[in-house]
């Protein structure tokens, strides 16, 4: 098929040169013209505004928004709604907050414009290995984009599907991450204890390596954590400082509107704040209230 | 080699088994006639006591134990140490905590009987996809067992190793049991959030399909759950009960006792605690102080 | 002074009748005949509707809000200003959202009419024992309504105060509640692990009144539990069911808005939402993986 | 009564001084000769071994011990049983294990004497204020001491009581401090919260004074925490450091032991545990991780 990639970052231009591998026909568009050109050295048309890349599109048109999560979403959808017609197709593949693809989606139902929410995982693997996809929309309008999917997918019918209406594609992918943040932390616990303890010299790579194969706690990023260990085993050099992107308290969030309890998911995002909050105030009132009670000395500063 | 194996319940006949399926002669014991009499039927010896397991092998005598943890390994190495001599070796491939191991391998020490702890995961998949094993213990007592291991192992030189001295291998596997308490917790959280979300009708079993082909959170649990998902969508019929064996508890306590703070593996402990105190004191001491100070009306049971 | 009441509930009534103690003049609304009446029996005038209500009062007209939050507070405020004039003043003394304060602030400065939140304290024994008042609003404003407060409050200076800008009342009084959630929570987990000691035989209301004298954890919720658990020992007839009313996911929302760990109070609120969960589909999924990768039997609804 | 006081560093010594205030006679010993000339000083008798405070006691004697939980404990008692004779009593008013304690009330028994464990809260403050005692021990030994605890409690009949036999007063003491532990958190973080609202300016200290009269949560750690607050409202100069003792951890153990789930307290400890772990390794796996599948850049140290 013939598509428009809005958004030429790591993730968009993997995708679209995975589509062109896969006999897809791409237009290209991204800001940045060294973005568009590489995209083009690879065989891609591109095009330097949403006009453009519009106008080398025949009906029904099929563009794909991978633009990071929030305002840019917004205004991309701002600006290219009005050049497309009915019965054209707008797939969000970013990480947006389900909420807001339900009003965009609505936004583009005024002007019959088919609206598709794919949440995308694999991250920079995607490429070699395929992207584990969940999609939500209509069922008429999914079926319209079967090709892509099958192709950006790891095989033809595994790891992607139609999980919903729209919505639910963002959503089911928010919860993926909320589990991604779960899994990582109970590795990292796990690791860090056996790191502290001494008397057993344990080597922590090849603790991943022995894991990664028939353990019950093997997985996909256990492989990559082996890998990380088996290049920095002492992590020398990297701040204990663990970045959020969203999706995390969004699922947090979610649960809490749900009455679902999910401590370990909470926990796992709250852990990251506290890794940037290295002058906490609480602890700071902890130990002077341990000196009032108790006298006990303060540690200074 | 030749070696014994005490114990021949479900993991320790299935180990059995895949040895003899290597080309091992085994010697099985256990106190269950049948339980013998099953492993026999598949080509082993049986011996119907220690000592006659003992006369079986020829020195230095290799005595694998596949023994429930605690009491009953104790008794047992009570009974089987007498019966060995210096340059023979007792591997415990059970899941005793490490503590016990540190102190059991003392004792055999003073007989100059060799003594290696195997940390062993794979559960009732073992048989055929083969163990993961932590060991640890003395280079030399490890390298003799290696054609065990070898065959035991997923592959060759794949899923196994010495980690350290002895008690690293129980060690290790007590952790990696941690790991898996938080990675079950994070999965069964985020499948509970989507279970919830009845306005997007999703299918939790494809859900777990389209996450095992290319995502962050593909794991060998995420399969299992997949299976479980599918086979029982609803979880009909399943007590939301969960027990847990010990290992858990004994990765809290050491967490704390190196003081690494270890929250997520803490408290998928403690949820499973939960799941088993259905008539909560404390949440019953929660509504009735509600009921003091603000007057809130208080539940009946 | 002389000022309007709308809402004339438990709280509502209370604060009237406190204030009426203290030489004030008050005019009640409620929907409710009998609860005008009530009012009515105690020294106040009662209005039968707010445009009743306001033309008891001269200006400036002071009008304190009582009523639930959230609609009601909406639909009371957008029935209320269009009768009142600039200069005069509406306070909200419920558990508003602070987030609704802005905007609500917002549209009667439109109209030049002064807002003021006050969040408050002290349930069903505020009426004897005075209100602890955590107020927002404009200095000068604050300043005129001094009277009502002093009244109000437990001492003529101690208890209340203006904690900052309109906002800020709610906001410090749903932290309040954040930490009233976790003061509870840690006197109900520490009473229920008494309580499971069997062997120590522990009489838990003569243990809360120890604590109450000399104790480092002598509160006034340890007063209110004491008395719990000297009128119902074994929590008899109470359900393991706690409700929240809002403020606490409020507070765990911005704790995780601005970045601030707060695992107490978030772990609380999940306490809360565990507790009528009795059917956990987390647990049944965890149970069923046991049961997958083990083999361990699933325990029976 | 007259009694012997076995250390007398900050809080022995204020025992003793209270204790003679009320009346009592006093024989001190501490291994420091300040500090048993402190007493001296004021009115006490002192002995300079532990034999020589046992010769100026009559039968039956009694000896209070007040010195550092465990192995200062333990060596104390060793060499102080020998001294004692059938029907005297030895008090432990320390922060001891309850299982140290009845191990140890079950050597003192063998010699017929008596053993009486007494759970001591009130910090620095007891000796203006009295202390809170939880006592442990056979009805009647406990009987005789009355006296002693009449004068060391806030009231003749207020903050103390024998809750149960020898070991429940070190036990429910333990748990008094695990509930402390949640109730200082608690706090922390709510005026953390509060301290990160910057658009309100809130003055923290003020806020603590207002939620001291009249509030929920209300206390006298609050009192304590306002003035905390009142001193240094920034925390300046204080490290985000937080000791723990003991009897958080003791208190973990014992409710996973008894399946009593204490999130809150749990997570409590090992808050203080995280506040300690500056160089996080969870924290710089994570975010080796992050890299590994999503090439997140990682902040460098």
């Amino acid at each position: 098929m013939k598509l428009g990639m809005i958004g030429l970052g790591r993730m968009g231009a993997n995708m679209a040169q995975r589509l062109m591998q896969g006999g897809h026909q791409l237009v290209g568009f991204d800001p940045k013209p060294e973005a568009r050109k590489s995209l083009e050295d690879k065989g891609a048309e591109s095009a330097d505004s949403l006009a453009a890349l519009v106008a080398k599109l025949s009906a029904p048109r099929i563009v794909w928004m991978m633009v990071p999560a929030g305002e840019i979403t917004d205004s991309t959808l701002t600006n290219l709604l009005p050049l497309l017609a009915a019965g054209d197709i707008v797939i969000d593949g970013g990480n947006s907050n389900y909420k807001d693809t339900l009003r965009r989606a609505g936004t583009a139902a005024e002007k019959k414009i088919g609206y598709v929410d794919c949440g995308t995982s694999g991250g920079v693997w995607g490429l070699a290995e395929g992207y584990s996809m969940m999609v939500g929309g209509d069922e008429n309008t999914v079926e319209q984009l079967r090709p892509i999917f099958e192709t950006l997918a790891p095989a033809k019918d595994k790891g992607w599907g139609r999980v919903g209406p729209v919505g639910a594609g963002h959503f089911t992918k928010m919860i993926h991450n909320g589990v991604e943040y779960g899994m990582m932390q109970a590795y990292a616990e796990g690791f860090s204890i056996l790191q502290h303890k001494k008397e057993f010299g344990l080597d922590l790579h090849q603790v991943a390596e022995i894991w990664r194969t028939g353990s019950v706690v093997r997985s996909w990023l256990l492989d990559l954590t082996a890998d990380a260990l088996g290049k920095n085993p002492s992590m020398a050099g990297i701040a204990p400082y663990v970045v959020d992107s969203g999706e995390g308290r969004w699922t947090v969030a979610e649960a809490i509107d749900l009455n679902v309890p999910a401590p370990i998911i909470t926990q796992s995002l709250i852990e990251r704040l506290r890794s940037r909050d290295s002058e906490s105030f609480t602890d700071k009132l902890l130990s002077a209230m341990r000196n009032e009670f108790g006298g006990h000395e303060i540690k200074k500063e």
